[in-house]
Formats: C-alpha cells, sequence, structure tokens
C-alpha cells in the first residue's frame, strides 16, 4: 500500500461509524475498522489514537476557531452576542462537512465512554470561548457563565441541525435555541 | 479492627483530600489513603469502588432527590422555576454536609480525569430534572434544554457559594446566577 492515501481518514472515519452502529462500539476493534476501509491497523493509528478519535475527528480545530471568531468581534458587541456569533460562522462551516452527523448521534448516546469524551471536547469549547471573552475584558466569572451558556447553545443547536435534517441553516437552529433559553428565564 | 467503624468512611475522605492536596491526585495510591485512616486497603474498597468516588460520596443522591422535589412542584410552577427551586432546596441541604468544597474543588481543578467523573455526574442530574419535567407534560426538547440550563446554573452557584465562604446561603448565589443568565440573554 502506498504511503502517501489521501482518502485513507475518510475511508476509516465511515467505515467506524458503520461498524459502530451494526455491532454496537463496546463489540468493533481497531483491526476491524482498518480492515473494512482496506487498511492495517498500524495505517489506523497514524490517523487517530484510539478507537474514541475516529468519531471526534477536526474537533480540535473548534476551539481554536471560535476563539479567533470571538476575539476578533466587533468591540461593541454584548459578550454572548460575540461567542453566539462565533459559534454561528464556525457551526455554519462545521455542519457543511458534518456527513453521517446523524448517526454518529446515535453511537455516541448509547456509549457512556463516547459521551464522556464528548463532554470534555465541550469543555475545550467553553474554556476557548472563556479565555477569548478575558482578552475582550470581561470578567472571569461573566466570561465563564458565558462561555457555558454559549456552549450549551452550540450543542442544542446542533442537534436541532441533524434533526432538521439540513432544512434548517445553523444559525437558525442556533437563534431558535436561544430564544427558548431566553423565554425559559423570562418565565421565571 | 472492628468491623463496625461508623467513621471510616469520613476518616477516609479525609485521608483522600489530604493526601490529593498533598501529592497530587495521581501520585496517591488507595493504599496510602487507607493507612492514613488507620484502615486497610481492603476496608477502602468496602466504602469506595475506585480512587475517584471518594470525591464523590452522596452525590448518588442528588439526582433522585432533585428529580423528586421536580416532580412535587406545585404544578402551576414554570419548568425552569420548578427546576430551580428544586435545586435551591436540595443545594441548601448539600451544602450544610459540604466540609472541604473549596479544598476538594482544587483537587478537580488539577486533574482531568476528576473533571470527566464531575463532569458525567452533572450528566446525571440534568437527566434526573429532564425525566421529572417530562413527568410535568413538558415536551422533551424544552424539558432537556431548561435541565441543561438549570444543571449548569446549579454547578456555578455551588461555585459562588465556596468562593463567599459560608457567607451567602447557597439559595441566594443561585439566584443571583440565574440573573446574570437572564441579563445576557437579555443584552442579544
Amino acid at each position: 500500500m502506498a504511503r502517501w492515501d489521501p482518502g485513507a481518514e475518510e475511508r476509516l472515519k465511515r467505515a467506524a461509524l458503520e461498524l459502530y452502529l451494526e455491532q454496537g462500539y463496546d463489540n468493533v476493534t481497531v483491526t476491524q475498522i482498518a480492515e473494512r476501509a482496506g487498511l492495517t491497523r498500524r495505517s489506523y493509528f497514524r490517523y487517530f489514537p484510539d478507537k474514541r478519535e475516529v468519531l471526534f475527528a477536526g474537533s480540535e480545530r473548534l476551539p481554536p476557531a471560535l476563539a479567533e471568531a470571538v476575539r476578533t468581534a466587533d468591540p461593541d458587541t454584548a459578550p454572548l452576542t460575540a461567542a453566539l456569533d462565533a459559534l454561528a460562522r464556525v457551526g455554519a462551516r462545521l455542519v457543511e462537512h458534518a456527513d453521517g452527523a446523524k448517526e454518529r448521534r446515535t453511537v455516541i448516546d448509547a456509549s457512556p465512554e463516547l459521551q464522556e469524551r464528548e463532554r470534555t471536547k465541550a469543555a475545550a469549547i467553553t474554556a476557548a470561548i472563556r479565555d477569548a471573552l478575558k482578552q475582550r475584558h470581561v470578567d472571569a466569572g461573566t466570561a465563564d457563565l458565558i462561555a457555558q451558556l454559549a456552549t450549551m447553545a452550540f450543542h442544542n443547536a446542533f442537534q436541532r441541525w441533524i434533526e432538521a435534517k439540513g432544512r434548517a441553516p445553523f444559525p437558525n437552529c442556533l437563534d431558535a435555541v436561544t430564544d427558548e433559553l431566553r423565554a425559559a428565564l423570562g418565565g421565571t
């Protein structure tokens, strides 16, 4: 096999998702994933460090992209607006490459181990937004609370986007979630 | 050593917290904790399944207590209010037994593994509130969003309560966080 194989990563992701759906995450081995993708186990580990990360490929780019978007927002924008605008922009790009998002959701929802990893990824997003807000001179306590709220809205908006099967643009999903949160807090 | 030792669990919790602070969570063994508490390693495992759970003792009682409080709230109460009232009541009882909360926070903040466990515990709280709201005929999507918002407020209120060093009652901390969230959403 050629060392340089531009389709390999995508094939591995697709193979993993298929196998996790068919057999359950816990029952699948890296060897099986590699075989289905026409690769070796050793090749697998050139792309992903473990069995979980194949489902979170590219997620390491989200926190820095969001931080950059928050930092460069109009200085007069309110902190939560800056965070939500950043999430809307980055999220709109993200969903363009979110093939298999629904299947991925099904796999994660069935595995406490994957849910754990997903929460760790969400915490990294919160930390990136919080630190970027602090650079905009938002005080630490407020920055932390707003970053948590924005991450929560993002996660739920992505879920809505999946459920809408591509019929609703991501920013609209995020607006809908934000409106619901506002309505809930207005009702207390 | 007598088999029945009513102070053993408290001594183990205290010993673990001390050792984690002194030496770092990763560097401490169960044997060390047991020895400092004047117990055997075997005794330790009668109380806690692993090295992490000693820091989360009693946390398994929170989700059912919250679910019960949400279910029994006045039927006319808005969903988020029902959730926040439940959290205020259960939280006020919780902080009466929260000795060492600040030290515990320091230990958790220094360990990704412990943060992971803490997020899993938070997810169990969210699930309990969500299910209790659904039993109050709140639709599934709203119940989920409100449960996440309430859990987030709870977590932050507990943090504020620790920082206030007992000078602010827990329900006041929760109100303050809720007000800030409302203000943040009002400003978007």
